[in-house]
This record gives structure tokens, sequence and C-alpha cells, in this order.
């Protein structure tokens, strides 16, 4: 095994790539451009490029690199093969083979929000855990759900699709994956803000929230403001994700779940809500599990990248 | 590794016994009493003169045993050791120590639910499959979530727990667990029951069930038999299980779904119930999931346990 290992986070505009060592040591961060067109035929070579140059600027031989980790959006199985990946132009791609190939390495491809959750565990706010659920809340809610260190990608890549748990009957708005009453639906940032503009809808009761371009951000400066409006609908938010997290805990039993995505940025706050229904739905057995915040922000991918190389 | 292999499932009530070559032939099949007095402090020491007396009756020498498996009604951390069985009078006991050192072969225990679900798959209805979910619907709901051949016991081994996922907001009666609205409450035998005795105080429409001593069997009987309010009953249940076993597939995207338990011999008609929900509440990405019934009956548990010292 080599002393470094890369880290690659592919995006729709931006693909995130770090140089480490292999005890997690971020040497090494930069960006390259996501070049989309023609079915994104070009991403894999640039990652490639990019991967030989920076070895040529640091001197660095193959010997020395135990591996490149990739995570990119949308579901990769166990051998390394999507599907498709909308978001980046691509039909059917074998990228640890491809990519493999190309840059003459061991590769490793993954889910990116799966990926995230390796991050979080390895350097971020689930290190020292080994069983652990990862939730990111952002546009959407993702996840990455880890048993004995590592993520359940399920049998054709779908596995820790959490923001789909069903937790609503009877809601009338479709969620993007074309169900209704999805985890998602309520926790994600725009969740967040369809739970506060339907409470300011059918509520008299005085509020700095301003109906009609509330932001979940706004929800959480009022929850620390004492907004009695805003306190409401974290307590909605909290009901809706402490049932998903219980859930998910009757499956697994996770000994911690790890809070990010740009909602997360409320902080400790978030995690009062949270825990309070999530220990009313959850089954007693794992009822004690930790709470954390993530802490690694944009970098989880990065670091779960290389991650995936070195379990 | 020897040619045979011990598989044992302990009951509040009686042990089986099986013995197994590797292959998963069933050689020899028996019972004794669970003796349960003094905090069941006889229960291992009767299990290893059990297991001793069977290889002096065929000649069997240690060397040629793989190692004895066995099931408990508890939870079970992933070294052997339960906290309590309250079934068995149980405390704290170190199983895979205590049993193998009487008995003076390896031994491997798991929760006796988590158990049968490894049976199914290594013989039963979940044959072929290395990502599957067994779900037990007995008095009870339980299951065994398998990933990649391996039973999920989580962190305290309170995994698998798919019984106690909630389903339903508003529940005034009390599960078993002390949470309302458990999958428990509408999919086990009792549970249907419920859903039953609910719907003939609610309705006058003609049926041949009858208020007040109706059993899980007649409900699926009268479904087999066109009777209405039956068939209304069955889609609540359904209803309610695909909903909770679409929350199991968001988190680990299983290949299959095996149904056992005591009301599994309702049969197939079961399976049109269940998957008809299922799809609708389920990601896409688990929507091509296969339901198939158990097989195995009252020896999943022998098999499973057998199976655990060959995993």
């Amino acid at each position: 095994m080599g002393k470094y290992v890369f880290g690659i986070d592919v995006g729709g505009t931006t693909i995130k790539m770090g140089l480490f060592d292999v005890e997690g040591q971020l040497l090494d961060k930069w960006e390259i451009e996501t070049r989309t067109h023609n079915n994104g035929e070009d991403i894999l070579p640039d990652i490639s490029k990019a991967v030989t140059s920076k070895m040529e600027e640091k001197g660095i031989e193959k010997a020395d690199v135990a591996g490149v980790g990739i995570g990119v959006p949308g579901p990769v199985n166990d051998s390394g093969i999507v599907q498709g990946c909308v978001n980046l132009g691509w039909g059917k791609v074998n990228i640890n083979k491809d990519l493999g190939e190309r840059v003459g390495l061991p590769v490793k491809a993954g889910n990116d929000a799966n990926v995230a959750a390796l991050g979080e565990m390895w350097k971020g706010g689930g290190q020292g855990y080994s069983h652990l659920v990862v939730v990111t809340l952002g546009t959407g809610v993702g996840g990455g759900v880890i048993i004995d260190g590592k993520i359940i990608s399920g049998a054709s890549g779908a596995g820790g699709e959490i923001g789909h748990i069903h937790v609503q009957d009877g809601e009338a708005e479709t969620c993007g994956c074309g169900n209704h009453g999805c985890l998602e639906q309520y926790a994600s940032a725009t969740g967040i803000v369809r739970l506060a503009e339907r409470k300011l809808a059918s509520t008299k009761v005085k509020t700095k929230l301003k109906a009609g371009s509330v932001t979940a951000k706004d929800v959480w400066d009022e929850v620390k403001a004492g907004d009695l409006i805003a306190e409401s609908i974290a307590e909605e938010f909290g009901d809706y994700l402490g049932k998903g997290l219980a859930a998910i805990a009757a499956v697994t039993n996770p000994e911690a779940f790890v809070i990010g995505g740009g909602v997360s940025k409320a902080g400790d706050v978030l995690l009062d809500y949270i825990t309070k229904y999530y220990k009313q739905y959850v089954f007693k057995g794992s009822r004690d599990a930790t709470f954390k915040l993530a802490t690694l922000g944009n970098d989880a991918g990065i670091y779960g990248a290389a991650k995936l190389v070195l379990v």
C-alpha cells in the first residue's frame, strides 16, 4: 500500500479533488470544472489528467499511491458501475475500470452522499463510531448508513436513500422522486420552507417570519430569537425527522447520527428538536444513540472518497 | 473446518436442535425442554449435554464439527453476549464463551429472529439472494435484515427490530415496546385481529367475520372467499406493512423480501396485498424487489443457527 491517496468528489459544476496521506491528513486540495457536454465524456479523462499532473508536481510515483476514490451524484454498485448520472450527462459507466485504466491506479467509486458519510466517520463528526448514520440536510435529504465501518450501498446502489422514507400520509404535493409524504419534503431546506409557508398561511400569531420569502435559515434564526411560530415549525421539522431516523434505527441500531448539510449550520438547537422526537418514536434498544453535528462541510466528499480506497 | 455443524433454536418452552452437514443437509432433528428455573442456569449445560450425547450416538469426533450455532430470544451482540433474556430467566450471559467452554467447540450465538432469517436465506424462501429482508409475522412482527449475506445485528443487538417502525400517528393503544403506532400493532396476527375488530365495530356491511372472536386466519380465509370486509382489512394490513417494508428498503435496498411466520400460511394472497402498497411507498430504486414466502417454517431457526457458524 502506498503513502498517498486521492479523494475526488464529482459535482454537476465542479470536481473537488484532495491529496491525502493514508492517515487522512489533507495535503492539498483543488478544484476543476465539470465538463458535462457530450454526455460527460471528458469527465474521467479530466480527472485522470488532474491526478497525473498533481503526482508530477509533487514528485509522487504510482507505487506511492494506494488509489483514487471518487464520489459521483448517482447510484453506484459495489463494482463501481453507474447506470446513469443525470447531472453529469452519463449513461452507464464503469468508473472503477474506465478511470482505473486511464490513471493506472486502483479506483473505487461510490455514491456522493454515501461517500461523504464515510468522510464524516473517518475525520468528521462521526469519528470513533463504526455503526452510524450520516444525514445530509441540504436541498434534499441524503445520507449514508454505515455498518461496521462500511457504507450500505444496497443491491442496486439505492441504499441510504433516507430522504425517501414515507413519514406523512395524505401529502398532496409530489416529492422529486414521484412519491408523496417523503421525509425530504419536510426536513430539507426546501422542506422547512414548505412547513414554514404552510404555517404562516394558517396562523394569525405575530411572527418575524415573512410569508412568501421565508428561508430555512430565517426559521432557525428566529427559533434562536424565541419566535413562537418559528419554534412550532422547528417542532414539526423535528417530528418528521425524528420519525424517519427512528425508522432507520429500527433497521440498523446505530451508535450515532451525524447531522450535516446546509441546514445543520443552525447548530446544536437543531439536535434538540430532532432528539426530542427521535426518543419518542424509536425502539428502546436504540434510544441512547448519540446525535452530533457534521464537521467537514463541503470537504466531507473528498475525505470519504479517499477513505473508500482504504476500507 | 469439520463436516458437521449443530444448529440450536432456544425458545421459552423447548429447545430445537439440528445436526447438519456443512452443505446444509439436515441429518437429525430433536427437541429438549427449556428449563428456565434458577435464572435459566441449566439451559447451556443441557444444550452441551445434548450435543455431546448426539456426537457419541453418531460416532462424531470434535474435529469433525465446525461448531455450534445458537439462536436465543433476545438481543445478542457480535461477541455472543446477551444482556438479558426475559423468556429464559437470563441476566447477562456470554453464550459463545460459556457454551464454548462446556462443549469444547466453537460457538456462535445470535438473536432468534435474525438467525431464522439467515436460515431462510440459506435453505428457504431467500435462497439465491444475499441482500434480503426476512419478515416474521407471528404474535409480533420480527425480522432479519441481511446485507451481503450477513445479518445486521446493530450496535447493541437491536438491529432488525422492524416490528417497531412507526407507521401510524395518533394510535391510542400501546405497543408491547411502550410506543404507539408500531408496525407490529397492525401486521402481526394480533395486529390483524385489532384491525378486524375495529373494522367490525364500525361497519354495517354484511360479513362472515364474527366481531369479538375473529382470528387472523379467519380474515385471510374470508379474503379468499371474497368477503368485502375481510378484503378491506387486508388492504389496511397491506398498507401498513407495505409502508414499513418501504422504509426498510430506503435504508438497505434489498433484492428480496421473504415473508414468514404464522400469518404467512395464508399464502400468496398475502403477497398481493403487501406488494400493492410497497410499490406505492417505496423509492423507485427499490421498486423491483422480489417478494417470496418463507418455506422452512419452525425449522428456520435451526438452519440459521447452523449457518451462523459457517458465515
